[in-house]
């Protein structure tokens, strides 16, 4: 068997090997306290049907209507502060889900809109990345020059130090910020950082949706927004040099594999 | 200026510029839908506080209880097949938030979790993605000697249209079978695909989430899984073609632009 589909038949193995123990361990985690919180909603449910005299269909109306007007109970999404972090969070790929097109309009306009912002987002990311990367690894090299090392170099790994402690640095310090700002303790602050800039983006804690943020206080969207766009740039300076490095590595190969099959 | 700074800077004015327009135009789609909206959910509020003689506290109350519990409404989600459905989510960077870890070693572990997982997960959906491309370039050229075309190379644009369309393909055909399942209309089934692809993952619809399916129609959670494994691995070969040859593009200038340093 060629040597590149090896690997990758290793790393599919290996992704899903990941998989089935994240998935036990998750299990391990997370399931006593969810059927706790299953008796909790039975409790209160229970409670409410008796304490109001609400029958069972429209306990489900009210739970219906609460939860889809959920996105909106934090006040105005839409207008042009609301609008403009969304479609940030759209093009950064991050999707928080906290509000999201409700008109057929909406949603066809934000598929089209995604098929271009997507990859504009991405090269951006990716070419201030890169920059970013260069800008270190001179600071690197004149670092070791000035320490008088014999290899004035700078490596791979050198480079991923800076990029992964300036990554760190980003987090704890958005964490405290937005810690401050968004009355979260540190922990949960540092997870919403870390669920952001990584662009998975649960939408469990979302910032800006606290005392119509979005209309009444500007200088905190604006620093939010610059968090976003910022951090993933350092983020995706890392993700550039770990994930990059091996794909041109495995692009190399395939053009050693094309001259194998011409000969 | 350098060569690679114009880019950079034009890429960033363009990326601000599209995120401009498109918040513009999400204001001017779904602001009217949003302030109806508010309006409905003032009425409800009323009529429900003066119906059942509910005081404004409690309903805050009712209002905080269904909405934390919203992601234990659809059955439980921690048994081990819903954690992998999760473990997928995050590793895949989609984080649909339908359920999040709710205790603090569940969000540290996400956390960790994450950091080895996701890299991971892209370098084996690029790898694939690679040898999809690899797989695409030698249909083609076949294809372009049986038509007796006088050059049988396969270039960048003939792929990106055959991945292109591969993407299409997956899209509509994953929007045909989830309005099925899901009983969404095709519309809401193909925003949920295109979302879900794109790894934005919104999360405001989610598959498996109806009837206890993730405990109930092991087929169809496989299904899924796999639709969500293989649809992105189809989209990675479309990015990979599409960024990767950019991004390569600019590693290959920054190589000359240190010889200009060094000079
Ligand atoms: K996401
Ligand atoms: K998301």
């Amino acid at each position: 068997m060629r040597q590149q589909n090896v690997r990758t038949l290793s790393l599919v193995v290996c992704t899903f090997t990941y998989l089935l123990i994240g998935a036990a361990v998750f299990d391990a985690l997370e399931s006593d306290t969810e059927t706790e919180r299953l008796r909790i909603i039975e409790t209160v449910r229970q409670e409410l049907l008796g304490r109001y005299n609400i029958s069972g269909s429209e306990y489900k109306l009210i739970e219906t209507v609460i939860i889809e007007n959920q996105p909106h109970k934090a006040g105005p999404q839409w207008k042009f502060a609301g609008a403009l972090y969304f479609v940030t969070v759209v093009v950064a790929m991050i999707g928080y889900g906290h509000s999201t097109p409700e008109t057929v309009g909406g949603k066809a306009f934000c598929i089209v809109y995604a098929v271009v912002g997507i990859p504009l987002g991405m090269v951006m990311f990716q070419s201030i990345g890169e920059r970013l990367n260069k800008f270190t690894s001179v600071i690197i090299k004149k670092m070791k020059k000035m320490l008088g090392c014999t290899t004035t170099e700078a490596t791979d790994v050198n480079q991923l130090c800076v990029t992964g402690t300036l990554s760190s640095i980003v987090m704890t310090a958005g964490a405290a910020v937005f810690s401050h700002y968004e009355n979260w303790n540190y922990i949960d602050a540092f997870y919403y950082c870390f669920i952001t800039l990584t662009t998975i983006g649960f939408g469990d804690f979302v910032a800006l949706q606290k005392e119509n943020a979005l209309t009444t206080k500007p200088g905190y969207v604006a620093l939010s927004l610059v968090f976003i766009l910022f951090g993933l740039t350092v983020v995706a300076a890392s993700i550039n040099l770990l994930v990059l490095r091996f794909m041109t590595m495995n692009t190399d190969e395939v053009k050693a594999g094309d001259y194998e099959m011409q000969d």
